[in-house]
């Protein structure tokens, strides 16, 4: 015995989903059936709607529904600073924080030789021409993760960047506030204790 | 900063389903971006399909895209015997092992003081109708979980139909199999111990 085609059709769509399996995949598919209506169609057309009005904007590559995006046309932003992420949801998490109010520059991955992924395929190019164009901007904040991939990506601008005399800096690595010693790992009391600073 | 309207709908619709909080609704939003073209609309339209499209049979309560469902229609299958389950989803479980080819009955739930869930609640008055109707049948299975919620209703049920002279039976309780006794708990030992069986 099988579901009904519908069904059927509906778990393999959630199951295309990450990190969702069968299981769950049917859970979800039977939630759906009990839904309201009205849920289900505003559901079905957000995921369309999300498809087809987003791209990436073409200055900064985040994602937006116009080009260039909000952040690039807002022009009480802080125009001198440049701050570069791997993913859009990075700028999320900083722009949320409301303490940085500058652009922002969106590569879309990081340099990982295990991957097959270097420079030529992020977004590299486009923040050279923006540095280029634009004399304001005096210094790049790279915010890529603390990873060795991260790390490397971040070095590679600032090699890349450096020379025209703008200021590349980096966020700072230590204990996250809030975590015991006890638990950290050795490469983060490491930098937390080459970064200390005067109290 | 907020993202643009188009995601922000998805992260609503994904935290929409069970278990999908803010973090995960956003994760599933920007996947989605990342897509196929064809198969978010393959989802969107599944979506829609499966809403529109399905309906529980009116004899047995099965969810179905006909009605009567392929089960209740099928006249290759055992007419005499009526399988009571809780879920559409647990009449899929007991056909997958293709040992029971009776016909089916779904509850829709199990009465439940404490939820405020009555007899008059759940598709019960449907299976008495199909009792009176059809003579063909001699014994209802009750596989009602095995909860206190569930033994209430397959003793409810019991009460009802028994009357009637039909055979009303239970699943058995015991170990698992593949199971250690020494994780059993109290009462499914018990169990085990009462519904022993000649080796």
């Amino acid at each position: 015995m099988q579901y009904p085609e519908p069904i059927e059709r509906l778990i393999d769509s959630y199951m295309k989903l990450p990190g969702i399996g069968e299981k769950t995949a049917t859970r979800l598919a039977f939630f759906t059936i009990d839904m309201d209506q009205d849920d289900v169609a505003a559901f079905a057309s957000s995921l369309t709607a999300a498809k087809t009005q987003l791209h990436y904007c073409s200055v900064c590559g985040n994602i937006t529904d116009d080009d260039p995006c909000s952040i690039c046309t807002d022009t009480s932003r802080d125009q001198t600073k440049i701050l570069v992420v791997e993913q859009v949801k990075d700028v999320m998490s900083i722009d949320r924080m409301d303490e940085y109010h500058g652009l922002y520059h969106v590569l879309h991955g990081v340099m990982s030789p295990l991957e097959g992924t270097g420079p030529e395929d992020l977004n590299i190019a486009s923040l050279l021409h923006r540095l280029q164009d634009n004399d304001a901007v005096n210094e790049v904040i790279v915010a890529t993760n603390a990873t060795p991939e991260g790390e490397a990506t971040a070095m590679y601008l600032a090699r890349l960047i450096k020379p025209a005399g703008i200021r590349v800096t980096r966020l700072a690595h230590g204990l996250a506030v809030g975590s015991d010693i006890e638990y950290a790992d050795q490469m983060t009391l490491m930098k937390a204790v080459e970064g200390r600073t005067e109290i």
